[in-house]
């Protein structure tokens, strides 16, 4: 699950407008989904996750938040994204292999004006993506690493415990 | 001004809803109250701030982006907060002097339910007040680093540029 | 145990010299006490720790690298310190309860000209020695915080994983 | 020039050795050069500057410290590399754009047992420098992101400032 912080950045970056028609590839659990379904309130947010227990995973927490603008799409990217309507906004989590030929058919489909971002834990798919990112068209690319470090309660004084870094990406359609 | 993605974080931790009175405590140009002004629709945002031209300003950044919701009270905290409405959210920035006071002053007017979010660049600061929330009473007191690093573009190429990391502090008065 | 880049920069700021006489106070398993004595070779390096088992194991190291001028002394600082010759180096690790006195009496005892290096995980225990050293008259005071991330190989690829950040602290006395 | 703890933690990668070969390849005003050779104080570190003027002040540097171990070699890698002794080390700063092509001449000439060490502020460098040192065959590749904060004294409080972090990559010849 994207932890509370780096999904603050990411939902900042998606810069949601109540219409908006989301993606959420690589949903995982809903976490991002639910949020951007309560900011796009008269939107939709699709969320693609092949994995077919997370996928019933976001379907309870549709349930459970009560987010009706969530269409839960279970399969894999990008085969699964051409049947989807264009979107307007894309977060791209937990990225697999196809990384270049994924962010390509993103491009295509997006609308004009449309955000993508994406983030990564991996230097080598970092690298990929923003290259792919820059050479499909995608105007003012910027990645950002989000490093949170966590000061724990221990014995009443505070330790600092470190979160892995993640690198967040994104881009705009103009 | 604070920067985009602390501000994504700080704002996520305030967990704004629609009728929230929010008190911005160090106000600087507003760009935290505009946020929480615009989460808190129905509500109203106090943006405390002692020095008359960033008040000015705020007031101007008040009039476009459209947030009717902004109140501007130039003055000092905590002197100035005793004539403020009881709050359900409070963000303190820019912490000057009276750290412990300014805390104490929260939490007492703080309706049941409210959360405090502080950021911090300095580290007595936030020892400080990690040790006044605690002690007034707020639960669920943590202090999380964020060090967000840029990979900007240069000859094609992206280098790690630092920005100074930030500590965000939250409680809650149950 | 001091993880290799943290214990490369602490033996960097104590810039040791071959015949100094150097504190290692908790010691631990002696990892720096065994890198201080191979710089000060005409030295001594007095490795304090008041964990009997991890003594022992100091003893062991010392044996394993050739390091006979390592001096195991297992007791609690600051009273064992009283007891040993006037150092030219101090290293601080592993810090307990008694912060401010313990880094009194390195002050005290430490020839002119000798450097006083520590680290520390928890933030109160750096703000309270920063200020205890800067109180007893250390010159130079100045803390850095290394924050250290592996990219560890996963299928090929490089994922960055983090490590907690640790705090290093470092003051001469003129 | 190389920052201090930076260099620390670069110095201690290389694990010098009185008689090592070192080749420093972007020498800048040769901070680190100084460092190595005053550790193979009975090899020889051979300083590779393309820029005459940093070349000079390495130069200067050399009779400074008193290293006359040190030989500045004002040229570009990858060619300057060929007329030089067979290394046991090497350190590779700065990295132009032969990157790739600088790594296998590396590999080439260095003798069983080396070390490899490379610092690199930009992302695409460093992804493309780990996978040349795979494929030629360097064994143990790691590479460390290391993030240094200082807490700046400012008005008797302490601020952090971060400095950009660097990413250090090293790996062993067998």
């Amino acid at each position: 699950m994207t932890k509370e912080e780096i999904r603050a950045v990411v939902i900042s970056k998606l810069r949601l407008i109540p219409k908006a028609v989301v993606w959420d590839i690589g949903a995982g659990t809903g976490s991002v989904a639910v949020e951007a379904a309560i900011l796009a309130q008269k939107g939709t947010v699709w969320a693609v996750e092949k994995n077919p227990e997370a996928a019933a995973l976001i379907e309870q927490n549709r349930t459970n938040f009560g987010c009706e603008n969530i269409r839960v799409v279970c399969g894999k990217a990008p085969q699964v994204l051409e049947g989807l309507p264009e979107p307007d906004r894309v977060f791209l989590g937990g990225s697999g292999g196809k990384l270049s030929e994924i962010v390509e058919v993103i491009y295509a489909k997006m609308r004009p004006g449309g955000i993508m971002v994406a983030d990564f834990l991996v230097l080598e798919n970092l690298v990929e993506a923003v290259g792919a990112m820059q050479n499909c068209g995608f105007c003012e690319v910027e990645a950002v690493q989000v490093a949170v470090t966590k000061a724990e309660l221990v014995g009443g004084k505070h330790m600092l415990k470190a979160q892995n870094p993640v690198f967040v990406v994104s881009g705009v359609k103009v």
